[in-house]
């Protein structure tokens, strides 16, 4: 399905700084890239880079002195996905293909503190033995007990955070979804694209659980289909795919993001529980 | 220099139960195999994985009923390392080959919040220009101001709790030395290994800081020389290089763990300020 | 009720330190103090205070050079409790004498982080109208969702750990009931004393809730009798009330705590739900 | 010496909620109320408290459908201070008068956390003997280690966050400081008031340690003169004397505050290491 996706963002620079963005659409097989422009303004040197596991690009920008610097994307894309029949995964734990891809995805990372909630995600979802109706009562969960509230968090709100405060917006709601599958020995990895249907247009969270083989896709916001996705980057959680991680003394003065989809048709997909299926962007 | 290591644990599980271990000596280039040997007791079924950059080797144990297993490694290891005249590194960041392998270890990671503690970082040490000095005036601050005692923390502790508490163990001062690092835009990653002259012997942890294209070696415990490490695993930090990661309910019986030199002569390695040397094993 | 007493603590200091014990039974007017003795060996001066609110009577010790010394404790008390009926309590919050006494106990405090759990306290409380089924409810979740585990907590453990990690000991059941009273303009205080029928023997802590003008008691431990305590003293949390509060270096050697009943009979006596009866010491 | 002080608050009432307000200067001793009003519009039912200890008084309004209210409060105030002596104080630990009143300002509160940072303090203002400048290094290393930065920090932010993040406002730094002296057994309060010369004008924070038998007064933001201020209210810390502590669901449209000096002339008074002078409201 094709999109156009665009992103510009402005920034005051204070003192020295390094940046390094996350914005341009990832280049994985579940994607075509038809056409891209990245513009910074004034002309900066930009370094570009992919992750080890090729999922998402880097641009690095070091400014010297301070300015104001704007930086301008846009793509056109073509995604792709498959819907997987889910009602044969009741391993307690998946086995097929648990290789040096996936195990990272295991572990507790900055956000997703997974080591300090396995009591409680033992205990509200230990009793379901299909691993997609598992994950599936995760978001489901998420989704009734956190609030999703604009502004409630910040940059180091965490998935225990989360699990106190109750509230959150969607980069919170991965992040606790990705800590309660690990917690429960389900891989799990933080998912940021830009979403068509968005509502205000920003970018979005998810998450991916890997069940079966495949790394299946949820939103416990359900604030958009689940076909309209078009992704920047996967990674541990937001530490590994921030859309800016900055290192020196800045304000963002514009962040304008969109999505449109350029199909006569869109028809939006979203989960049902009697359905059992699966939506995996490969 | 040749060393012979070796770790015996035992658990007792009372539910059912995933390990993953990571007590294997790492196949780096910075070391050479020359035997080694793992036994289970009672024999289980026991998968073996290495990590995506082929630092780390796990083993996944799956108990499906309560019992107790034990499980015993030796191996003998040839390492190498190299010491580095670290004058030149004048630079405010690091330049060379900042590639797909190293951005990781510029990120925020479960026990290294870097983001946190930017702040801090900046005020005690952003005057120093030469990386190499900045790194170990990072390890002399932690080695005066933390003290290190036995049992002050637990698995969930992290490097801004150490930064609170000012007490911990090895574990606890890699951390903040790698969070201190990345806060200052400075790669850093985790160390686990065997170490010599170790006293009581135990795994230990120290880190490592990409400075000039190479990873030098940093202990801030100051516990045993530079020089007699036998390395288990990198990471971002221990959630990637856990000993044992455990899913499940256990209590561990026993843990002995043993590091021996094979050489007639050894000669223990430090840095001094002075001398401004950085040790590399690669 | 006539009950016995006793407590025993031996501390090795290892450098000067300033102890606050707080081991004496209450003065409260719930409790009669028939006889009591206080040794401490060596001798040594003791400053004796009691709180402001006359609840708690803590002993200073100042220790100026590294030594051992034991502090043992006994009393016989004569306790008194009333049972009320609670099915009147449907008002939304407590008003009958909201007093200068009571306020505090609605304010957040050490261990008791009711400000950052409004959302969960709403979600999973708010639709009980009857002030006390409220509380029961509270302490039943409180039960059911946290694992009572020895030595999975330490002092620095506080009622957001707990939601968090869903293990903890009484004081952090305790910390934990009065987050979620006072998230729900419920005043409430935290309550240690000696328990009857505890095995094993120790301290214990419950935590009382105010309303309709009383304090009525509640245990989300259901360890021991509602009836059988005797008070040391009501704080806001275990930071009003430690055993001891300790200013320095020093080891605990040895604790042994006692509480025997001297009446013939004994009734243990429970909350039911059907009943709705508060049990309230005055 | 005589002020005029106002604060205009208005808010937004989404659902049901209680508000606890604490505005109104105290009727302490150091200050005398020349006159005041009060005035909600619209006009609802308020009840009065004073604490306690009678530092603070409240107004608790509780509203019961969605609405809008304002609140407006003015007051003539005659403020009195003594300026003492503090090269005296080099006892390790206050003894005069530690009473009753005293005691709960030496134990952690919600947002202090001494129990936590003992080793640092130790570490960092253990060797000064003298308890008056030990506190005075206590606010310089404030002043100078931890930034002011308006919009940095929020109601949840406590003195262990300042560590480590080393930003805040007026009430962050006042935590940090009590926390500090706390952790030294020197006991501390939070004192919060309307204050002169203050840009932008707001209600501030400061704090007060006892010290040879009385409260002095420190503020370690250095933003405005020690004598320009009028006291609301004592507490452990904010939790004790929040300007307004909200059960629900509400949003402040404004927050006006003022503060004047009523007469001819003003001379700001500020702390210097030579003289060991100490500010005492009493």
């Amino acid at each position: 399905m094709k999109f156009k996706v665009s992103s510009e963002l402005e920034y005051q620079v204070l003192m020295p700084s390094t940046f390094i963005f996350n914005i341009q659409v990832s280049k994985a097989s579940s994607q075509k890239v038809i056409e891209e422009s990245l513009v910074v303004n004034p002309q900066l040197p930009v370094e570009e880079f992919i992750s080890a596991t090729g999922d998402a690009r880097f641009i690095r920008i070091r400014i010297k002195k301070p300015t104001t610097f704007s930086i301008n994307y846009q793509a056109t894309v073509d995604t792709r996905h498959i819907i997987l029949d889910e009602k044969r995964h009741s391993d307690e734990v998946p086995v097929d293909k648990l290789d040096t891809d996936v195990i990272p995805y295991l572990f507790p990372s900055r956000y997703c503190q997974s080591d300090r909630i396995q009591k409680l995600a033992f205990k509200e979802f230990g009793d379901i033995d299909n691993l997609y109706l598992k994950v599936l009562a995760i978001t489901e969960w998420i989704y009734n007990n956190v609030e999703y509230l604009s502004g409630s968090t910040n940059a180091s709100t965490s998935a225990i955070d989360t699990i106190t405060e109750r509230a959150g917006v969607c980069r919170d709601f991965a992040h606790l979804g990705i800590a309660l599958c690990r917690a429960l020995s389900i891989p799990a990895r933080y998912y940021t694209g830009y979403a068509y249907q968005l509502v205000p247009q920003d970018f979005h969270a998810c998450f991916e659980a890997y069940i079966g083989g495949n790394w299946i896709f949820f939103d416990p916001t359900k604030l958009v289909p689940l076909n309209g996705l078009v992704k920047i980057a996967n990674g541990r959680d937001a530490a590994d795919a921030a859309v800016a991680s900055i290192y020196g003394n800045t304000i963002c003065n514009k962040m304008v993001v969109n999505c449109e989809c350029l199909e006569k048709e869109f028809n939006p997909y979203h989960y049902e529980e009697s359905k059992q299926e699966g939506l995996s962007y490969q």
